[in-house]
């Protein structure tokens, strides 16, 4: 089930604030949604993610497809059960890690097949299959098969950006995957949600004829896929400022893999519901830190004996402590710059789980931000203090 | 400052119940201190253990010297400050570091002289260079530089078990280590409490002079040190056996290094008050897990689908969730075997986190059932179902 009830509209652009009821719960949009690839977000507890005010998480079709493998999550009852979250779960379809296995893998219009990077086994992913492993899953947002256009065929060295032809080729089986999708979901009785995938590559009027067909199919959400797979960064703008407003606005819509703070903010403005990304995690291990003033690199010697938290603005444990009261509103429970620099420095696993929270905590925040200024009529105002802020510098 | 006040005492064994107070709190003991060698307990936030009820933790002199550094740790007012920890620290003395260094390190009268195997600098430690650091440290409790008598000179193919003669001289030096420890503690006005080391190796006379020759300087406690280092483990025992209660009855005696959890049991039946070990930390990021009825190997193919938690008496957060309601007790709320086996599998941080958790949670829980079985002069009992319940097997 879904309902999605739209509460506020920005008058200078298509941002809206809505509430997405799931299955498994409620989700004030818009709204940023941590990465579970195995059933973790890596580097957190599920206690924090609740403290941080995570609402729905994702988890990666593909990879849990490997392992632990069905058996294992059917004996939970699904992947709640199994990974401890009782919160609404996005899982993706698997296209994007099985286009992501190059050469060892053969798309044909029936499916994908491929050899398990995991023990070699040969496999075989199509729309059907996909849909059947949701539904084990029991994921509340469940994702239809695309092939997910790349933007170069190839590699970057030797090979091309996608033409036209290949961008149009790829969209009309996606879309011709999307109702074998929907048929598969009608017929195994999922009482979740099935969103439709928009591609086209990086062409205005495939993304077009793409977003139509699919509202055609009247499924209960909408993707934007296709975006953050190495295409430069004005192109990614380019097709987010064109497609989200005409996806069906009774309805929501997901920017898949996107993106930085300022792209999640310019997100909202085109009209974006819900985003993922893997860059709040991930830098958190690398060591690249997200504050209100630009991003932080723990590594540089600078920090060697600074006293400050990552953000003095942010209410983290890791910039706060256990009270949660910032440094600048004279809180001194947070763990210095200092200290995080030495964790790095030793190899310490403090160190990626105090920024694990942090850099989560400064996305999740972010969104309730952007969804505040939504309801008081002050997005236009917050998204330019915002782009001014973080551009200032560290 | 240091306090010791004895509250029961067991009449079948050398066992106490006692209360230690120092200037950063109170500790009651028995206990067992967590091990945070670089001013991190690995794998576990500062908030996790104080849920999980720890009291007092411990930090390594040698380690925190070489990273971050004393002018880092001057500029936090002392190493509770840079770590957020408010609570008691102990630090070691950085001799059994410097120790281990092997042919990297040359001692004489005067101390080690060593080239830092962070940067190749070299570096001298002695007593009064151990003593300056933990005072700028400002641990609560800080040990004198001994030099800890190993069991195999050499090693194990090419060397011999250390003789009597060896024994001897080291113990002896370890003794001239103290009174200029003692003197440079002194010098320094530091407020805290420092310990003397019992050596000898594995002869019990030497030990008895050792003991002897600490008690005349009366320190506020004192260590038994030059165990765990590779010994057989009837030695370990036998050395347990003999030391501790002939210590002064009215100060703590703190057993450095050990152990398994049956360890900790005895020793605390043989008059130990303090224990510290890398065991529970370090087995949890390598697969084996403590539990009421034996370890728990969770790399083990028979976990794969088992919906149990760790230990289903155990009201961790990795057992019991944020409830803290153990399984037995119908909580459902702990994370299953199967799914750390999945995470242990998939090499995902929350695994060791996960572990870490319940393992400190298992010795801490231990030692908490220690000091109430104490209370109520039930110690004699506990003992024995505690070993056989141990030796079940899971
Ligand atoms: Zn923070
Ligand atoms: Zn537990």
């Amino acid at each position: 089930m879904l309902q999605f009830q739209i509460l506020a509209t920005d008058p200078d652009s298509h941002a809206r604030r809505a509430r997405l009821t799931l299955n498994h719960g409620v989700v004030e949009t818009p709204i940023f949604m941590p990465v579970g690839t195995y059933g973790t977000v890596k580097g957190v507890m599920p206690r924090n993610l609740h403290e941080m005010g995570a609402q729905i998480i994702l988890g990666n079709t593909f990879h849990l497809w490997l392992r632990p493998g069905l058996e294992v999550i059917r004996a939970f009852g699904g992947l709640h059960g199994f990974e401890q979250w009782p919160k609404p779960i996005l899982t993706d379809s698997g296209g994007f890690q099985v286009w992501s296995l190059g050469a060892m893998r053969k798309i044909s219009e029936e499916g994908v097949h491929f050899a398990s990077p995991v023990n070699g086994d040969k496999l075989f992913m199509s729309p059907e299959v996909s849909i059947q492993i949701q539904t084990v899953l029991n994921s509340d947002i469940v994702m239809q098969l695309d092939e997910c256009t790349p933007y170069w065929q190839g590699d970057k060295a030797s090979g091309h950006v996608t033409t036209e032809a290949e961008a149009r080729a790829s969209m009309e089986l996606s879309l011709r995957w999307a109702r074998r999708c929907q048929a598969e979901f009608e017929r195994l009785g999922n009482r979740n949600a099935l969103f439709g995938i928009v591609q086209g590559g990086m062409y205005e009027h495939l993304r077009q004829e793409s977003l139509e067909a699919l509202a055609a199919l009247d499924l209960p959400g909408y993707a934007i896929g296709g975006v953050s797979v190495g295409e430069p960064k004005e192109d990614m703008r380019r097709i987010m400022a064109h497609t989200p407003h005409r996806l069906p606005a009774h309805k929501p819509r997901y920017l898949m893999g996107v993106g930085t703070p300022e792209d999640l903010v310019e997100g909202v403005a085109c009209g974006v519901d819900m985003f993922d990304c893997v860059m709040p995690t991930r830098n958190a291990r690398n060591g690249t830190y997200f504050t209100r003033t630009g991003d932080l690199k723990i590594r540089n010697a600078r920090y060697k004996t600074d006293p400050l938290p990552i953000d003095p603005s942010c209410t983290c444990y890791a910039c706060a402590g256990a009270e949660g009261v910032s440094w600048e509103d004279g809180g001194r429970g947070g763990f210095s710059r200092a200290y995080l620099h030495h964790l790095d420095r030793c190899g310490e696993m403090l160190g990626p789980m105090l920024a694990t929270i942090h850099n989560l905590h400064f996305y999740l925040h972010l969104m309730q931000e952007v969804r505040a200024a939504l309801e008081t009529g002050r997005f236009s105002a917050f998204r330019q203090r915002f782009a001014s802020e973080r551009a200032r510098g560290v």
